[in-house]
């Protein structure tokens, strides 16, 4: 029965991190991981005439810079596993269009990164493909009108909201690293080039195990209070990885999640609690580290961007560099639309973990 | 460099159905297929206030059924893979609510059955986990609603239109067959409950490789359109499946599409012809199967449950009851939305491909 409940799988063949790249918009670049940031937009539309189509921009340009920084040929790339937050994943499949490679559709609202990856590690730890490109974006002019209103309103957002982060991210996988060189700058699109972190030969990354998330509805209803609504889901998760593996919070050097916000961060740390599992300063949340503290965004970031950007750039050229050895990232998704808002449904949840080692 | 372009793996493991249903609205129950549905909706709202509810309902019914059918606990299912039509594929995350089980949402339009049918059968070959359900579901009147306009504006249809089906449906595929029994009728909601087809012992089937699909886009603009957009995408994972596998279409007792509509396999026919496949008799589509002709259907079916409906019930019916050893069932999707139509780009499509075994 135990083995029956079991939500983690392990990949001993660890999956490679061969090549990765963020892209992000202007506030974003200016908030307190500016230096992680290498490829910041000088212009969140970056010459496009609508928002939906600079989102599709920024994520071809991550997907692109990430394959390029992998060393790899385009036709290298077997399988392209992306999800965003429009209707009908518009970003993903238009992106997918430029790319000869075959293509898997996600939808996991803000999960996306992590979901992307516990599925492409699964993909190549089994020997199926050898080389798949992991990737999302959001941005916030596209988010905000598709699930809140027009922008011109300027409508007042409640303390509890978060702010939808523009950056897109891709990381890409191999069972091999013999092309992979993760350390190398992409291509980059706006300013603030910078060198990466790292003494000597950087630390491969791998990923070597996931946690597939359930769904979970605590019964909230208001679509401004996300991190409120994809705390449980989080909790749920990580209770799960901790029994499945055997581990606790210690085992971790960074548990991140992605993205609850400040107030949703520290719901988690509350449920977390009362299941007797003690969060401790090993925890972060991407979207409360995104940025500064202030009225306009609130409880911080949100968006599939948000936690993919910062889990591509801090967290992995810390782990290159050394300072994080293991780290459990757990992204989270509110899985509610408009059209279940309006009809009066509460927000599910869930919230997918990946395990990656240096 | 031939090795990195392969798109198709095998699944030596050989997952295996064990439980399967699909539920179909009044007009798709008194279609050409109707002796193989053995579960009919009398009323396509079943009850509900709004169609979006009823498409959940639906789709939960499907999912529990196979999951009866397969003669498992809740509790044994590990992983549910699903997605549909719906902005967010809200009723697949609905769904997931109800169940105990991990999610993985999944979002590749009309392709969706094939797409979850593929991932499902690779965790369960690469035995991450021994259980998982594959899902899909659409709706008419959810679907002409978001894509197209409001229901009671009657709009005319022009004739190469299809119509999105009512139905959906869920295959159950496990690493152990020991509590299958696919030959069994699950619960039923509506009228026309009838005996499954089959002498003796029913065959045993088998998800034996699959062919991820590549993203296409021959420049088709109108959104009516959806066959002449898709066949491409379907052509090109025809030949990909056959150069990867050596095999060709005499090697198959069924090659079905879903959903080209009669319009869409006519122009496949002829994109296989221009490429050296000639697809015989043995060759349907699952769009030009599930309606009688009409003026109201145009070409015929659309929408995810439609092929996974037919894939469901008649086809493994006649599997089972071996009619069909070998089956090839290919579902194409149009990864448009109305925010791209409204911004002037074309239709990318994509066709992801399964094999199925007796």
């Amino acid at each position: 029965m135990r083995e029956r409940l079991n939500q983690t799988i392990q990949f001993p063949n660890r999956p490679k991190v061969i090549g990765r790249h963020a892209v992000v918009g202007p506030k974003e670049g200016g908030g307190p991981l500016k230096e992680y940031f290498k490829d910041v937009l000088k212009d969140d539309k970056w010459g496009e005439k609508t928002f939906e189509k600079a989102e599709k921009k920024i994520m071809e340009h991550a997907v692109f810079a990430a394959i390029e920084n992998a060393k790899v040929s385009l036709d290298e790339v077997d399988v392209l596993f992306s999800g965003d937050l429009l209707n009908q994943i518009i970003s993903s499949s238009f992106v997918a269009r430029r790319f000869n490679t075959s293509y898997i559709g996600l939808y996991g609202a803000c999960s996306t990164m992590a979901e992307s990856l516990a599925l492409g590690a699964s993909i190549v730890n089994a020997g199926y493909f050898k080389t798949v490109a992991c990737a999302t974006g959001s941005h916030f002019s596209t988010a905000e009108r598709q699930y809140r209103g027009p922008l011109e309103l300027g409508n007042q957002r409640p303390p509890y909201a978060q702010w939808t982060v523009t950056a897109a991210a891709c990381t890409v996988l191999s069972s091999s690293e013999e092309n992979g060189n993760a350390n190398k700058i992409g291509k980059n699109s706006g300013a603030n080039e910078k060198n990466t972190v790292g003494n000597g030969k950087p630390a491969q990354i791998a990923v070597t195990g996931a946690t597939f998330g359930k769904v979970v509805d605590y019964g909230v209803t208001d679509i401004n209070n996300m991190g409120a609504a994809m705390a449980p889901a989080a909790m749920k998760t990580l209770v799960a990885h901790f029994e499945d593996t055997g581990r606790n919070a210690d085992d971790y050097d960074l548990i991140a999640t992605g993205d609850l916000g400040k107030l949703g961060s520290d719901i988690l740390r509350d449920l977390c609690g009362e299941k007797g599992i003690n969060l401790g300063p090993n925890y972060h949340d991407c979207g409360a580290m995104i940025f500064p503290f202030s009225d306009s965004v609130c409880q911080g970031g949100s968006g599939c961007g948000c936690g993919a950007a910062i889990l591509n750039t801090y967290i992995m050229d810390k782990m290159e560099a050394g300072a994080f050895k293991k780290v459990l990232f757990i992204a989270t998704g509110a899985l509610m639309s408009p059209t279940t808002a309006y009809q009066g449904e509460s927000i599910p949840s869930i919230a997918h973990a990946v395990v990656l080692e240096a």
